[in-house]
């Protein structure tokens, strides 16, 4: 695509659009460019990702605005005349790709709210603080594409690793090293885990995204301010191995029925949730996965074994350890009463990340100055400033409506919703800004 | 196999054996008689199950016995001098015919007790009775073959039915109504559901049987009088709509988990199970198959969909209805909770069949007079003697101990429990013959 002949991405009409219709405006544009069979797809270090950022590039100049790319060939947007690139600087932003057929606003919404929050400090000569205030339009956030999340943010801290470059894309044609070196990133550096950029030089990061799940919607709140982003502790594949046998011929007494000792393993640890809620503590359980043996399974054989996922997540990484001792203890309970055996994989763990308690804070004194309910909810998926806050960048997150859920072609957002949040991040920025060190 | 040269089954030598070495020849020319990739199998209304009866007729005849075929081409042993075929009859027997890979076992037992026992009261002279005692061995019990089980009593009573004559046969190779032409039987009359045999010429029909369940084992019961056997309530698939949605997005208030649904249903109805059995009712229940929709569940998605067999046996008619009630007032109860969706397939029913109480009486007082302790159980799964039963046929059964199960290669009986029941039997069989009217 030639962006200087597409008539809806010149620069001078862009200049003269209202924040609300160049939100509408960059969303069509994006959609145009990345369409797939159903919904959108902006793989990660491909081309269609490529022509995205470009595409912003030239309208954030078309806007006025500074830009250049950070060493991981990821977007940054700056004020006119803050041009001194390796500053301290504070950070507004989300990530460009997408999944395979998703929706338009996964990552995309942070980096228009962000760019509408700085134009607005811009025009209202409003943007200078202690440190200067800048967007970053990040790469490669998906795991659908190579089987890891939050690839542009962990090669900036250099905590990508060098497995993670030999996968495989998902279809099969080359590798994450070969993408991203296409792409233009250095490869060597990132295998050897260089910190590509100082994670002092950000004195914050904030991120808006959309909400993945229900509660703002169910809640009749614009948007929310993100408490932390939940740990989990998963099983892939728990084994129930009990006796299979006639159904009509075992008693009660003798039987060793594994569907029956699984449906009394997951409704102790459904009990074990609502006390633990009840007692104020962050955590989701959920089963996702249950399978009799098909090669084996009968209506009328008592059924031998099933296998069944097992996940918590929390935001408390004490709680996360306490459903999984309790797990095994509810299951060892159970092998005692029913006479059956769980087997339990090896637990996959993904440890909680707080946020700054500071600026999650100033989100919601900002929420309540624009007469907002300064609700927060935790965030269940994982996201780049996860990896920032890891990183020990203070970092923030809002959520903004959306309806349908993500990662999908159907997720939606009201363009009112976002420009309700634009608004908390352009007075956020300017006091984080303002208050930094 | 030309029996006349096969060492085994020379009539002659057969004469000398004593009753317990007798079975065991049996039983190792019927292993050596239908072999199989693992285990073996006597498919129904086939070549090896009319070599088997056959042989089993050769074998009587070799001992001194009458035989003759009634009209389902079934094979009748009399003592010697009994030959008014159409006579009334008391009659002791089982099947002949396996599942496919299965054990020599399942029916063959009774078939060879009701033969020793036969034999033991023509030697000890006290066959003769009111009506004479007779053997009955059936052809095509086993449902593995065409889909439906009990049909060689059945055709017997013109219960049968034209639908099941036309089913295939599993592997394909032709119908039930083709193989019973070919075993000679009256295919027409079947279909037009005709009575082949009176049901008034049976004066009862007493099956032993394996116990096809592990309760003689566990209680250490050779032999067990059996009450009645159980019916069902059975449906294929039940399915529990809720709603898919990310894992760590969507938080316990508003979820609408399809499977910790399920698991608190079948919770629900082991309790009552529980309750059931407490109170002196016979039940069990088994959830035999659950499956979450492979094409759409993953680790990290509250499960949208779960399908699921629910089958309740029981002896009371009465307390399968019962079950099936609670069964849906939980699931509105659950519906109401969790906010998912319940759909119940239509049951497929299968009513309890009672056995004659005068008999299992005879049966219990006859284990008391050899020093057995006078147990009961219930059959769980369907046998010949329903059918009897239900043609209004007085119907009586015994389970012999068994290990491992029925319907695989590895079903075991000890040829001493055989004889225990053996001895059980022809007391039995005098008895009954001298009571009949």
């Amino acid at each position: 695509m030639n962006l200087r002949t597409d008539p809806a991405a010149t620069a001078s009409d862009l200049a003269s659009l209202d924040p609300r219709a160049l939100a509408e405006r960059i969303f069509a544009d994006a959609a145009a460019m990345s369409p797939d069979r159903v919904g959108l797809s902006r793989p990660a270090y491909s081309a269609v990702e490529s022509r995205m950022l470009a595409y912003l590039e030239e309208t954030a100049r078309g806007l006025g605005l500074e830009t250049w790319r950070d060493p991981g060939d990821n977007l940054v947007v700056a004020a006119p005349g803050d041009t001194d690139r390796a500053a301290r600087a504070g950070y507004l932003g989300s990530h460009v790709d997408t999944v395979p057929e998703g929706g338009n606003y996964d990552g995309l919404a942070g980096v228009v709210a962000g760019l509408l929050a700085l134009l607005a400090n811009v025009r209202e000569g409003t943007s200078a603080g202690r440190v200067p205030l800048r967007v970053l339009a990040l790469r490669g956030e998906e795991s659908a594409w190579f089987g890891r999340a939050y690839m542009g943010s962990l090669a900036l801290f250099g905590r990508l690793g060098g497995g993670a470059l030999a996968a495989k894309r998902r279809d099969g044609v080359g590798t994450l090293a070969d993408a991203m070196r296409e792409t233009g990133l250095p490869v060597e550096r990132i295998a050897a885990g260089e910190t590509l950029v100082d994670p002092k030089a950000f004195a914050f990061f904030v991120e808006l995204h959309i909400e993945q799940g229900p509660v703002l919607v169910e809640r009749k709140w614009p948007v929310a301010g993100v408490t932390g982003i939940r740990g989990n502790i998963r099983h892939r594949e728990i084994r129930c191995l009990g006796e299979a046998g006639h159904s009509g011929a075992i008693p009660r007494w003798l039987r060793r029925d594994a569907v029956f000792a699984m449906c009394e393993l997951v409704m102790r640890m459904d009990e074990h949730w609502a006390t633990i809620q009840q007692h104020g503590g962050d955590l989701v359980l959920t089963t996702g996965i249950v399978q009799t043996d098909a090669a084996h399974h009968a209506m009328s054989r008592i059924p031998g074994e099933v296998s069944f996922s097992f996940e918590a997540r929390s935001l408390d990484a004490g709680t996360l350890e306490a459903v999984e001792r309790l797990a095994h203890a509810e299951a060892r309970a159970i092998e005692r009463d029913r006479g059956v055996r769980f087997e339990f994989d090896a637990p996959v763990r993904s440890a909680p990340a707080s946020l700054d308690p500071a600026i999650l804070q100033a989100i919601l004194a900002e929420m309540e100055a624009q007469g907002l309910a300064a609700e927060t909810v935790p965030s269940g998926a994982g996201h780049d400033a996860a990896v920032f806050s890891q990183a020990g960048v203070p970092s923030g997150m809002l959520f903004v409506r959306n309806t349908k859920g993500s990662h999908n072609p159907h997720e939606h957002m009201e363009i009112d919703d976002l420009m309700v949040a634009v608004g908390v991040m352009s007075r956020l920025g300017r006091t984080l800004v303002e208050r930094a060190k």
